[in-house]
Order: structure tokens, then C-alpha cells, then sequence
């Protein structure tokens, strides 16, 4: 763990002097990480550059999706491995065009638990949690939710139908979740984007200065 | 991780002298476990008599809500461990009165990796797939729908509202759960629970005669 915790630095190094904005995107298995990342990276483009790196234990099935939308990907195929480490994510990023990417997004293996203990070097650790998934998930994986820099409410197109609590949803994000920034967005219908992609713009401003 | 093969079996035997009926639920967080596990308990009654052992890294929020439906629980807290091992249910499945169960489910926790090597003695493995997840889980976590006796697609009174393409995901469970039969069901409609809860009966029976 201390090892991975070394190389997480060293990356966290590269990528400054690369000027990347660096996510590690986590959630459950289906909460919606792949889609949110290809409307991330297409409602970006033109502004911003956006490359990816999907972690999963098999197929390539989230890297072919991306990659027929014009997104440059670099796919991880861990096996049994429950999580991304900084070895892994070190290897694969330098089979990107860094010098054509603004914005490095990570796409960490579904899973609640393991990949909370694993730095990857990003700058920000972004949790999704979708509205079906119900509202207590904050509460019942705590590491993780504690860890992020920004937790993401996805989904918001299903809340109604699946009887989603937004207040209490929205309560213990803010209790367990101390350190985050929080967004409700659909990736779907577009609904909530705009304030999430205005804020990658303007902390990606803050790397460029360097 | 023999260790713990070796306390799976004496769980199993254990349980068999019993004349348990005992099923390992795993899934996604927020697949619907506990819902699927209350309304499996409560619909059985007067038939068998069900005792549930839960399974979660922080809070007892699904075992007080199966205690409030007269179910008896005992929770385990795994603190940050990804998954049950043979011993703790060993030491749990004693908290319960067993001479007053016929089937003993233990809610797994919310993971699709980690549990999928470790035995705790049941005699049948469910894995849960909910419809919002989307189609593609069996083929991204082989090792968990690989082993699986039992694969539920759950949630189906969302399926429309979430687009789900069903042809896909049973293709898919085919490939991968080779062993499992396979249900469909909402566990909040009652859709689809009729034929699993005869199936339990079924599987029962097989225990009671030693």
C-alpha cells in the first residue's frame, strides 16, 4: 500500500507538469459511470480535451463505447482485480497523446469498497451515486463516500420512478461526504450538466496556470 | 483463503444437520437485496420460516428494517472489508435460533468482486441483477455471475423507465451464470415472485429429507 501510495505521487507529479485535470471516477457496478463520461467529454469538446482510461475486470465493452464517440481510450482489463492502482494507471497513460488531453478521466472498476484505499494520483475522486441505488449508500460504504472531492447524484431522470428521497439522499452525502462539491445531473437528458462541465472548465483552469 | 473453504465446509455441514435451506444473496449496492430478501421472508410465512444474517461495512439500517418486519436478523458490521467470510457467519448463524428456521439467506455485502471467492457454506449462490444496472454485468464480472446457482433479474417495474434491453441481459446471463436458473421479478410489485418463492419451497424440501 505504501508502494502504491510512492507511485500515486510520482503520477500526481506527471501529470502537473503535463497540466492534466485528473478524475477518478467510482461507483457501484450500472450507476452510469461510462455514460457520464462520454457526455462529459462530448459536451467538453471544443472548450476541452478530453482522454480516458477504463478499468474493468473484463471485455472492452465501456473503451469501445467511448471510442466510437471519438474519444481517445486506453482500456485495463484487471481480471480479478478489484480496483485500479497507480502502477496500472501509470502504464496506461502514457499510451494517450498527453500532449492532446486536457482532461485525464479515469474510469475505476465498479465497486464500492476496494477502490477507496488506492490513490491513484488524481486530483479529484469523483462518486457517482444513482438514484436508484437508493439513498443510503453514503452511510453503508463509508470510505469511499468520505474520500471524494465530488459526488455526483446520477440518474435523475429515473428519481421519480424509483421513489428516490433526494432530501435524505442529499443529507447524508453531506454528512459522510464532508469534503465534496455535490452535483444532481441526468447524463441521459443533459439535465444538470452544465454545472458540472462549468466546474471541470474552471478547476482545469487552475492547472494550466501551473 | 483455504481457511476459509475449510470453515465453509463445516458450515455446510453444520447447516445441513439443521436441515437449512441456506442461500448467499450477492449483488451491486442497491440491486434491491434486502427488499428481495424482506418480501421473500414475509410471503414464505406460514410456510418456512426464514432467519437472515446481513452483511455490511457501516450501519444495521437493513437489518432494522427485515427486525421490523418480524424478521429475525443478526447484522454483521465488516467495517472495511469487501465481503463475508465462512467465519463470521459461523459465529453469527449461532446468534440465531436455527431450530426455529427452515431457510437461512445471508445478504452478502453490496459487491460484485470480492465475494465471489469466498464460500460460506450455502448451498445455493443468488446473484441479484437489477434492471437500472444495465445488461452488460455478467460479461464485466465473470467470476461472480460464473458461480452463481440462482441469477435474479430484479427490479423489473423499472425496466421500461430505464430502457432495459432484456433479450441482452438474459443472452448474457446464459453465457456467463451456465449453472443458474434465472428469475425475473419485482420484489416491490410482487411481479415474477410467485415462481422464486416456489422454487425455494422446492429447494427446501430437498433439505428436510437429510
Amino acid at each position: 500500500m505504501e508502494k502504491n501510495d510512492r507511485l500515486a505521487e510520482r503520477n500526481r507529479g506527471f501529470f502537473k507538469a503535463k497540466r492534466l485535470l485528473v478524475l477518478n471516477v467510482v461507483s457501484s457496478p450500472g450507476s452510469g459511470k461510462t455514460t457520464f463520461i462520454r457526455e462529459t467529454a462530448t459536451r467538453l469538446a471544443g472548450k476541452l480535451r478530453v482522454g480516458v482510461i477504463v478499468g474493468d475486470l473484463a471485455t472492452d465493452n465501456d473503451a469501445a463505447q467511448l471510442r466510437t464517440a471519438g474519444i481517445p481510450v486506453v482500456q485495463i482489463t484487471t481480471g480479478t482485480v478489484c480496483h485500479l492502482d497507480a502502477e496500472m494507471v501509470s502504464k496506461a497513460a502514457v499510451q494517450l497523446d498527453l500532449d492532446q488531453v486536457d482532461v485525464l478521466i479515469i474510469e475505476n472498476v465498479g465497486n464500492l469498497v476496494c477502490p477507496a484505499d488506492y490513490d491513484l494520483g488524481e486530483d479529484l475522486r469523483v462518486v457517482l451515486l444513482s438514484t436508484t441505488e437508493g439513498e443510503d449508500k453514503p452511510l453503508k460504504y463509508p470510505p469511499m463516500f468520505h474520500s471524494a472531492h465530488v459526488a455526483l447524484v446520477t440518474k435523475s431522470d429515473l428519481a421519480a420512478a424509483a421513489g428516490f428521497n433526494r432530501q435524505q439522499a442529499l443529507a447524508n452525502l453531506r454528512r459522510i461526504s464532508h469534503h465534496a462539491e455535490i452535483f444532481e445531473l441526468s447524463a441521459k437528458t443533459g439535465e444538470g450538466m452544465k454545472a458540472w462541465l462549468e466546474f471541470v472548465v474552471k478547476r482545469r483552469a487552475n492547472c494550466s496556470h501551473g
